[in-house]
């Protein structure tokens, strides 16, 4: 069903609160569960963008913080916006920059309009309001926008995360007003509230009454329990619409995702994959490899001879452990592209699983092969 | 002609003293003049090794130094040679470790029987001698193994010169024999002699006497004039067989290269097009192009629109200039791409240009189109 103008999502099929389905865009569709690789700064670090395509990623993320600062929004909408820019074609979601503002900009003070911080590349000042961060991310050309909201850290106090969760809820409105009508595209509202159920309750269901096409969870992943995230999707759950997406932002481990998904999420983002692969680690159906660990160093077999990516597969573990260990950019390709493959296969796996009416079955096995860990070292 | 059991050497086509033909190798046949992509620690930095063999490189380096240090030659030959480690089928040459003891280790001690220096990477002691450095050519099993030379920095004395030359020439026996005799591989000596034009022609008899395989011009590119380098590139080709494959080690510029090949070499290697690739320099037909720049900032305009390179091709300046101010590892991807596409089409030229007859009117072509330098900023 139409969700807005030019933008539908629709469920096929649903087991237990799992669901999967399809959000169609105006630059294409999104198969959900969905996992958006982070495209940070205009480019998924050390991938090619026909690769991050070709492993059946349907939309990636972009962070405005980033892009406003360097090579600023003015510049990328001349240039022809984020597509164009980056050549990823297919549909773009942007984050605010709040939560990025928060976490890597120097000296920022916070008002009921706005927030205005210093750059962490020059110092230079700047200022985010609703609207603002709107424009940027029309600018951008984002397919999928999200309303400014202030996230704060947990633990918090209770009036710290209301009144965060206030604000947030008034910038909601400002950026939903400020998004107007983009035919195509959508805004999505951000669920805040900390680790309060209440609180939580009360801000999507202010965030529902405001009718938005997606709503995301935002404020988890933050350094909270997987136990607290995973009750606070439980609570907000029956409180979002079901007809609408459900993004939680910024999760998480293949082990989040499938819990997160079991709860009725559909959308993802991480930096988890790119990040893990830039460091050496591979996620796989083994769990998580260190290939930095001695004892890959003289393994001639593949991370993992079944995967669907040719970097798991036709190189050795010693020759990702020799590239890892002498910080090889090569060693950040091939291991990024394993990660991300990992991730994109499993997010195919859970929407077959659904789809098959064997969630339960496929969490089972999946978390049983984690269980299992790696290959026993030769 | 057979140079060696199983290698043989032909020259197609002569245009005055540039030459072009072929060396065919048990692993492959390397057309020339030939241009190698260092590959210092079993990878071709920020390439895939399918690239990089796409882009028309019949032959890749790899560095004893750093091989013999991490992973170690033991190693790469229980994991079934550097072929199999990296994933590159083509032939390889090695260089001795010689020059990189001298550029990189800490604490050395030259004698008369080799040398003893200290790992840059952990302090470890390691020595090298003509028949350690063959043998770990051999485990690394590489097709073109070089010879252990002493390579003095210019400016030197002729006694400092000259003592170097009399020793690389007796480590030159010393290779040789250790090499014995490998179907399928060369060994290739290397001309000693400073900037001093008696000791190069000695160096070069001496070394033909003992009838190598093929020839390299060593001690060249370490800080001399171009000219300098040019002479002595003329002072040695009328004493090296014309029968035989001759390398100028580690260089150079496109110039260089033109020149080089003017005066009969055939073989090159150069870190020059991975390097700048990864510090936002681009080579192209209209010479180097700085990515930084700012001048680029707003350019919509690919590097080069009728290059043969998708990353050249298809994607903005400005793009590429946001990629290296963010020092993405993206930008060192597509950069490094752009660089060694050029230096192979570069080749490609040369190859095709002495074949018909017209090797002064491309190499003018080619100058003047460097000269011209970059298209006019937008």
């Amino acid at each position: 069903m139409t969700i807005s103008p030019g933008v539908s999502f629709s469920v096929h099929a649903q087991d237990g609160t799992a669901r999967t389905g399809a959000l169609e865009l105006g630059r294409g569709v999104v198969r959900t569960p969905a996992f958006m690789p982070v495209g940070t700064a205009g480019t998924v670090k050390a991938m090619y963008v026909d690769q991050v395509r070709d492993l059946g990623a349907d939309i990636i993320l972009g962070n405005t913080y980033h892009l406003m600062l360097r090579p600023g929004a003015e510049r990328v909408a001349a240039l022809g916006g984020l597509h164009a820019f980056s050549r990823w074609q297919g549909p773009i979601l942007t984050d605010s920059g709040g939560f990025q503002v928060m976490s890597l900009s120097g000296l920022r003070k916070l008002d009921r309009d706005g927030v205005t911080f210093r750059s962490h590349i020059d110092g230079s000042s700047h200022r985010l309001t609703p609207e603002r961060s709107v424009e940027i991310q029309t600018l951008l050309d984002s397919d999928i926008i999200m309303q400014l909201d202030e996230c704060v850290r947990l633990p918090s106090t209770r009036v710290d995360i209301e009144r965060a969760m206030r604000l947030s809820l008034d910038w909601a409105e400002r950026s939903k007003r400020a998004f107007g009508s983009q035919p195509g595209k959508a805004i999505f509202g951000i669920v805040q509230g900390g680790d309060v159920p209440d609180l939580r309750i009360a801000s999507a269901s202010g965030l529902a009454d405001m009718d938005f096409p997606g709503y995301a969870i935002g404020g988890l992943a933050v350094g909270e329990p997987q136990d607290v995230m995973l009750r606070m999707i439980e609570t907000v759950e029956p409180f979002l619409p079901k007809a609408r997406p459900r993004y939680l932002m910024g999760v998480g481990t293949p082990d989040d995702i499938v819990e997160s998904v079991a709860r009725g999420i559909d959308m993802f983002d991480c930096v988890m994959p790119t990040r893990a692969g830039r460091h050496g680690l591979a996620f796989s159906r083994f769990g998580k490899i260190n290939l930095k660990n001695a004892r890959h160093a003289q393994d001639h077999r593949p991370l993992d001879e079944a995967s669907s990516c040719p970097a798991a597969r036709d190189y050795s573990r010693a020759y990702l452990h020799h590239l890892t260990r002498a910080n090889e950019i090569l060693g950040m390709m091939l291991l990024t592209w394993v990660n991300l493959a990992y991730y994109q296969d499993l997010m195919a796996g859970l929407r077959a699983a659904i789809a098959a009416g064997r969630f339960a079955d496929f969490r089972a096995e999946t978390r049983e092969a984690w269980a299992k860990g790696d290959i026993p070292a030769l």
